[in-house]
């Protein structure tokens, strides 16, 4: 018999992991002074001093306390005692699935999953390398702790046992696009009436959430030496609330190999992620190659930290592996100032290297050329042109600009706007649906052509502006989803809604999702993964769940710290959960359960 | 023709790196000020201010530059330029080896790799395992830019190409010790002469640096897609000057999953380290399986935060696979208290957890019972048996401890000694050579038997007194090899000198090699590896290198910037080499090469 519980009291594979919401409480507390302080009108001098002595404090103590433990005072290590932890409480019963599922019941039993779990594929393909790599990826997670030869298992024969993985697709549709269906159904049974997990799915994406939520319920009893799932039958109907979940890295404030990209998209999969918003260009460098314009690259920081289009394309062939899509960026005009490094001809005037020049043809021919050179790469449905914060008070310093102007009769602001929509309708003749960060809308929104989709990061409360004129949107507020804001805490990561003050099911829906974004003026590969995990993920469940089932941080803070653990074992370093400030490392030995 | 090189002219794969010196001393000499200031005899609160508002300032320019960019200034981008690179200058000509090679000679050639280069192994052994996993490895790291399917070779047909790397093995000995020869040669040939790379070795784990050493001679360069080797002809000769070369870390303070212990295993032997120290237990938690004393692991966080014995083996193989021996350690009689939680027994009082109770001989079955179990997965000939931060004065609030005392005439420090020589000669009957930390050669050093290992890390300059008593000695002193202390910068890692003030060979060969610590108070998962690197590998050079062909941190910070780089590309989070404080993250935007 299957019970239908929410939030109903279950499962546990962890009970004695100690928790101090007490202590807890204090430091978000804490925080949220800090933030509320930021926010009111106090001078910033009184500003910088508070921030100074509170941060000096810290500091003050992170010295004495742990840098002296061997240095100064020595033998004191002798006389600690062990601290008993305290015994579970108020996580005791959860559903330890993150994000949440749209549905699911469960029930009071443990099945045990032979550790030659089988995969069967069926329906619409016999057959998938996509989903055979991945379940070759969730049995090394899931097995992690079983012997390397043999995969012995140790069991009592009579504990009812999982044998196949039963995947049955309705389609044989390999496309991954915004709005692919994600949706999956999953069925664990719980005694020996079967010995089958059944996943359900419209097609290979949506088994891959599927099976990343499966490899979640399992867990490694060290007393039996059994992977397990316990409260089976499990019986999960899943979907995402939004078919955009985003996370933006940016590869022009600091290069990221290859290899830190493949990384940061095995972890966007762990929290059901679909779009990596690739920033590619900016002032600062150019890494990637342009087969039309082949000295573009050479503003590259280095030789060293470029991409190939070969690199290009098998990060998109990673990525579609995973089921996410790569969303490339363009930034124009402004924000590309190295573009001038191999083309110089593209800086308007020695004293002003962006906006890119909007009098000159060739400007608009380069662009043609980058975004055809794109386009053999990147078959995303939705292109992304930038144009935000464009200061176009410079080409005024060029000549030949003000003769431009001048013999069209057009205002800086014209130009700015010129400027963007040639590059959308250039975008739209190879396909693409065009992006831009929510300048142009603000600027001239009622020029912009109704398959322009917004994204919103700068202002409050634009989105129903946006939506109201019957634009696309996507989300990405800086003020709570800038991962490189580091006194953010996950709280506000978690409690930011995208649909926020959109009464009408019409503009709801206009709402292709949200994203966080990763800036690197300070994140390289030594510390991107800490200052993304585990506030993306706050995100990510705001992304993928109901509203009303993720709707507590009181009830998600046990449940992310347990999913920054699972970050943790499959290699992903993230950063304390209870840490003041973002990406900061723990402040004394603990828990990984309780950080 | 060869030449005969050293530090002379030759190769540079980026020649367009920037690289400031003068910001670098700057930032250098600010550090050694404050960490000068903190040797001297300035009041904790003058010393308290001062920090505090170094680090006010440091924090008000991040907040105010950093975040501010998209959140306070708004369009303040547009108007920034594209800040030009300097030419390459000091590092133009250098050998880009990390750690540095005992002798090579270089010429001027460059030869490119068959992306489908061959591996021959011959001489002892026709075939490794553990050395084709390990090509397999390298070809995944050197031919990262290239196409995933085909790797489709660009290049002119008339270039020198590689086609076969040949491992000559001279003994079939797999066997990996403490003395282990590492020793190898390694030849590339620089035209058509020879299309193999020829590598010889004593064993397969010679063969292992070899194979490091060669990948850090490939690059990839971007105008012609291939792999190539600049300033062939090479010819090397490689040895390490220190049989041991470790680095510590500890799954008691923070629980490391087995995949991070992989991840950590993977980096040492980048920089050719070659001893994990396993700091497996202490006060805070016991997450080891102990099969003859089953409640032992009780001690651990979390039923979750465990490692099975299987698991522990396969760390070993793990390790071995790459070269890397395993020295785990159980520290007594203090730092052990976690083990009364399983064992309260083991308590003297319930006011003194540790020591452990010297009088009861079930302290001593337990750490035979134990140390046999370790006995069956830790092959490595050392054992290390703590006896470190021992304070005997709780054991008198124990009544029967007191009795026992009376009974034997001991004082506390007798019964201390006792404990610790105890457990050496368990330790010694099951073939270990016994490690101590420092405390009781200085306590009791007469009374320890010659085979002991003592690990020096808090006195000053302790060695030389170690080594007189001809003591064999590992190199650890907490003020610049703790990587836990995180105001030490790479240089003074660079700089420490395991031999100094040692003058007879004598003594000098009693100096097995160093050690690197990272203590886990503040070090979890998501920061273990930028505060173990970039500073363990200057470390790492000094215990490999020559300390004549390593004497400069002028010429070394190029060297280290670029093996920084090399960790990046390989998945590792190094951090910046030039940062303030260690692990933190970059302070802006720029190259990987100059940060």
């Amino acid at each position: 018999m299957r019970h239908a519980l929410r939030y109903k009291p279950a499962y546990s594979p962890q009970s004695d992991i100690a928790f101090s919401s007490a202590r807890y409480d204090t430091r978000a507390m804490l925080r949220n002074r800090l933030h509320s302080m930021a926010g009111t009108k106090m001078s910033a001098i009184s500003k910088a001093v508070l921030l100074l002595l509170l941060f000096g404090i810290i500091f003050a103590g992170e010295v004495c306390g742990y840098r002296s433990k061997h240095w100064r005072l020595g033998f004191s290590e002798s006389s600690m005692k062990y601290k008993p932890r305290k015994p579970l409480q108020i996580e005791a019963n959860e559903t330890w699935i993150w994000p949440l599922p749209a549905e699911w019941t469960k029930g009071e039993s443990t099945i045990i999953l032979d550790p030659k779990l089988e995969l069967v594929v069926q329906g619409g393909l016999s057959e998938s390398d996509v989903l055979e790599e991945a379940f070759e990826r969730y049995l090394g997670h899931i097995f992690v702790h079983q012997s390397a030869e043999g995969k012995k298992l140790r069991r009592k024969s009579s504990s009812p046992t999982l044998l196949r993985l039963v995947i049955n697709l309705l389609s044989d549709n390999q496309v991954l696009q915004l709005g692919t269906d994600e949706s999956y159904t999953l069925a664990v049974p719980a005694t020996n009436e079967s010995s089958d997990v059944y996943l359900e799915a419209s097609n290979i994406y949506g088994a891959l959430r599927g099976l990343e939520t499966f490899s979640q319920l399992c867990g490694f009893n060290f007393e039996t030496r059994s992977v397990e799932i316990r409260d089976a039958p499990w019986s999960i109907k899943d979907k995402p609330r939004f078919q955009y979940r985003g996370l933006l890295i940016d590869t022009a404030r600091h290069y990221l190999p290859v290899e830190t990209i493949r990384k940061v998209i095995d972890s966007m999969s762990y929290a059901k992620l679909n779009v990596l918003h690739w920033h590619i260009v900016d002032t600062e460098s150019f890494p990637l190659e342009i087969p039309s314009y082949p000295a573009m690259w050479d503003g590259a920081y280095t030789k060293a930290e470029r991409y190939t289009m070969e690199d290009a394309a098998n990060i998109v062939e990673y990525a579609r592996r995973r089921g996410i899509n790569i969303m490339p960026e363009l930034d124009t005009p402004g924000h590309a100032a190295s573009w001038g490094v191999g083309y110089p001809q593209l800086w308007p005037h020695p004293k002003c290297q962006q906006p890119l020049d909007v009098s000159s043809k060739f400007t608009f021919e380069v662009i043609a050329g980058i975004l055809a050179d794109f386009r053999k790469v990147f078959p995303f449905d939705l292109m992304h042109l930038g144009g935000d914060e464009v200061d176009t008070s410079c080409w005024n310093q060029s000549e030949h600009i003000r003769g431009w102007l001048k013999d069209r009769n057009l205002t800086l602001h014209d130009a700015y706007a010129t400027f963007v929509l040639e590059v959308q309708t250039i975008t739209r003749k190879l396909g693409w649906a065009p992006v831009n960060w929510e300048e142009p809308f603000s600027e001239f929104g009622k020029l912009l052509s109704p398959d322009t989709v917004v994204h919103e990061w700068y202002s409050n409360n634009l989105v129903p502006a946006i939506v109201d004129q019957g634009f696309r949107c996507i989300v990405s507020n800086q003020d709570v989803w800038y991962l490189d804001h580091l006194d953010v805490g996950w709280e506000e990561f978690y409690l930011n809604e995208p649909l926020a003050d959109l009464n009408s099911l019409d503009q709801q829906q206009l709402v292709l999702g949200g994203e966080v974004c990763m800036w690197g003026e300070t994140a390289d590969p030594g510390d991107i993964e800490a200052t993304i995990w585990p506030r993306a993920a706050a995100a990510a469940e705001r992304l993928w769940s109901s509203p009303y089932v993720a709707n507590s941080t009181y009830r998600a803070l046990p449940r992310l710290e347990r999913f920054r653990c699972l970050l943790h074992e499959r290699g992903v370093g993230a950063a304390p959960v209870k840490n003041y400030y973002a990406r900061e490392g723990p402040e004394g030995p603990g828990s990984c359960y309780d950080q």
